[in-house]
């Protein structure tokens, strides 16, 4: 089973603080773009490991199974947006079972780099859609996960650098992000792509995250994200 | 037109003395992972854009047009491979004229990083192939292009990282390697799946190479490629 990171309280904590906790998906930098991505929710019965319940209903979705391993965070979705059509369970990611040919279409915010066997994830979750529907998801972006020091450091002439290493190196990374030894699961963009084709999926795009002139106009910190990108993007479809 | 740095004497000399030049595409690092990509090429009529005759008319091909930006290089491929079913042409890459629906197979070899209108090359490579034909290539990783420094540099432990920056910045990059101020263009790894499904192609395999353990063990210096990959090697089908 993966880690289980958000219920513990100084992460929880943290976490809850951050703009994108705060002010949900579209507190979240990426969130733009991922939007851009979706295809017209109307209608659609949705599973979805993250924070979308409260947005697909406003698109119009006909419902919303909504999965996450941490009782703290499913809790929270709920104080946020219940409705009769939306469904909160608490899952481990690594076992999950859903119904075959049961959802329209398939999201997760920032959940899939904790998971081991993201290739018996990903196989579920194609099982669970029907023919044509698309699977978007975001994670962590394997340049950010991979270094043994992942925090900027700065070369002979001061500049801002990303220290990369170990990127070939797949497996788990414990950092002290929010708190002491989070797992993550690390992966070569190659290889989370392969693993998606051979479930059977088509790769639709695959955006590493950066932000457009506005963007950064109005968040200059966010010029970091020019030297190593922090999110992946990814919409397939079955 | 893309810089032709392989006709400058000093880059052609220094190339020409590398593994992968003496040795043909045996003696690159990455050659046993691209050959596994490979469609079987009996009875295919090719276009290349690197060095593949040899090898292509080997494993029977029926035909290779080798096209190369150089006319040194041109002049080698024609030196050390001549067949009836061989043409070899210079060939601008950005203005590339290809007859439609005549090739079942496109290969290229570290070339199209050099190439700054990569969506109008592959809109050509599209158009020239057959339904259901591949098109195999490699190129340098962005992660390997994208710094400022792309050189090795040590963190405060002493410790081999890759300062990368400006992943995200994309555009030419020039560097002194070989000969002084070579000219490539930088893109992001998403940027050039999204060119390709743009143009038509369904991604097959990506491909960041990194040694496996046998060839670790022969190759010790290949150590480095787990830390930060310099080869990308993709397959796409139309």
């Amino acid at each position: 089973m993966a880690q289980n990171i958000y219920d513990k309280p100084e992460f929880f904590h943290g976490y809850s603080q951050m703009r994108r906790s705060v002010h949900g998906l579209e507190g979240a930098s990426e969130w733009p773009t991922v939007r851009a991505l979706l295809p017209d929710l109307a209608g659609k019965r949705i599973v979805d490991f993250g924070w979308f319940s409260r947005f697909a209903m406003a698109e119009g979705a006909a419902s919303v199974f909504g999965l996450d391993i941490s009782e703290k965070m499913i809790a929270r979705a709920r104080a946020e947006t219940t409705d009769a059509a939306i469904t909160y369970e608490i899952a481990d990611l690594e076992h999950l079972k859903l119904t075959e040919a049961s959802f329209d279409f398939a999201h997760s915010s920032l959940a899939l780099h904790y998971i081991e066997d993201f290739a018996g994830l990903v196989a579920t979750v194609y099982r669970a859609l029907l023919p044509g529907s698309h699977f978007v998801f975001t994670i962590e972006h394997p340049i950010f996960m991979a270094p043994t020091n992942p925090a900027w450091a700065a070369d002979a002439d001061g500049r801002r650098i990303w220290p990369l290493d170990r990127y070939s190196v797949e497996g788990p990374r414990t950092t002290d992000w929010l708190a002491k030894g989070v797992v993550k699961q690390h992966r070569k963009l190659g290889t989370t792509l392969n693993t998606l084709i051979a479930a059977g999926f088509t790769i639709r795009h695959v955006e590493e995250w950066s932000p457009n002139d506005r963007e950064l106009r109005d968040n200059p910190g966010w010029a970091e994200e020019m030297d190593r990108p922090t999110f992946l993007l990814i919409s397939v479809q079955r």
